[in-house]
């Protein structure tokens, strides 16, 4: 049982690690005082040069880790042999969260979040991202499963952003919607069919909007399982809105 | 003179025409009752087809002229001879208008619009056009000189809704602004250094907000001659919002 509880633990911890790769943008997470960097990797096989003196230098400062690998198994840190340039970090981003400690641990009376089911493309996860932290929304649930890999390409849409966003981790959307429902949210879709205009409604203390897939939309098993549903009224025959502005005009009208 | 004002008014009129190419989104602006098709162009070097008698007999339906060009002559108008597969069509979009006609003959009282100073990505063209549109903005001024062009990349991205969208056009952002200032609408810039909230600010009846270019900007010369400027409030250390993004969030905002 021990064991069990100290993956746990350990597991939960490691959902506040991103790791990045690429000689510009580890030094720059390198020089976020907001961000506590734990792990610099190096290839065995990087030349010396200037930079790389710096980055350890800086690393060293911020009492961050140094460790050097054989090339593949660098490789197998970064995810990304071809562009990681023999460097990866693993850093702390102090606003991500378990979602499950999150829920534990938060004492917010009011407590409005957005739950990201398999948004797959890393430019809308990016503006997503960027939007809704700027709106101030208390977090993000972006599942493990299904969602883009918060990776380069999503902190590049988001404008640096993700680092610093409020992401909520768990494992699938399911299993978020499971917390938030044995919690007492009441947990939102968007349609266009409904009645209930989202800017006229009033919205608990306790709510998630499910956003969904850009072509899918939400997957049915999740979609029937929230209690209520919303529109964003459109005008001029427009179907339907991109994914990262319906999560914007929510995050800042939540925000008024 | 006479010479002078038919060439005016043929150019006005002109500004509602948009030039599609490629048999499929040609084949669709046949098939949308909202569009007034007017001219089918064809390269007399395309092989018979049935998709080519398809798309005559559409036009011939719909009261759209047919008319056969060489191959390169058909490449002039559609200005993509690589995409174009021998197939153009002019079509008049009714909810575009040249912005001083527009300006003449609008009697409303309440008159909100959003003016594009070198939105030169065609993405965030066509989210900005697809969202605005949705909140039923009066119109969006898209000036000739700057802006990304109205072609199938634009309609793209705004997932088709670029055909129905009140695209105002002018030249240029200055003359935009030359009509607008001499008209009493009050010209907004958004700012990250100013006390004031969009939100929370009184918007007068006749308003119009400049946004700029992706990394410039508003231009200094459109900036200056502009009378106010608003936020919109950023938190957790966000410097800026996408665009989009920003134009999504004021169009819904003025809707409230």
């Amino acid at each position: 049982m021990r064991d069990s509880t100290d993956y746990q633990t350990k597991k939960q911890a490691l959902r506040r690690w991103l790791t990045v790769y690429g000689r510009n943008p580890v030094e720059a997470c390198l020089q976020d005082a907001q961000l506590r960097p734990k792990v610099l990797h190096l290839a065995d096989s990087n030349q010396k040069s200037d930079k790389l003196d710096r980055l350890i230098a800086l690393a060293e400062k911020r009492g961050c880790d140094v460790r050097f690998h054989d090339r593949d198994a660098l490789a197998r840190i970064s995810k990304n042999k071809k562009q990681d340039q023999g460097v990866a970090l693993d850093v702390e981003c102090q606003a991500f969260n378990d979602l499950s400690v999150f829920l534990q641990s938060t004492s917010e009376e009011t407590c409005r979040l957005i739950l990201l089911d398999r948004v797959t493309n890393p430019q809308n996860l990016g503006m997503i991202l960027r939007s809704t932290t700027a709106a101030g929304i208390t977090g993000v649930i972006v599942p493990e499963r299904g969602c883009a890999p918060l990776g380069p390409l999503v902190a590049k849409a988001s404008a640096g952003t993700l680092f610093h966003a409020p992401v909520l981790r768990c494992t699938s959307s399911s299993e978020a919607l499971d917390a938030l429902l044995g919690l007492g949210f009441t947990c939102y879709t968007l349609s266009s069919h409904t009645e209930s205009n989202f800017f006229e409604e009033h919205i608990p203390a306790k709510a998630v909007f499910v956003l969904g897939n850009e072509s899918e939309g939400v997957a049915p098993d999740i979609a029937s399982r929230c209690q209520a549903k919303v529109r964003i009224p459109m005008h001029n025959g427009v179907e339907s809105l991109n994914v990262a502005i319906t999560a914007a005009l929510i995050a800042y009208y939540l925000d008024r």
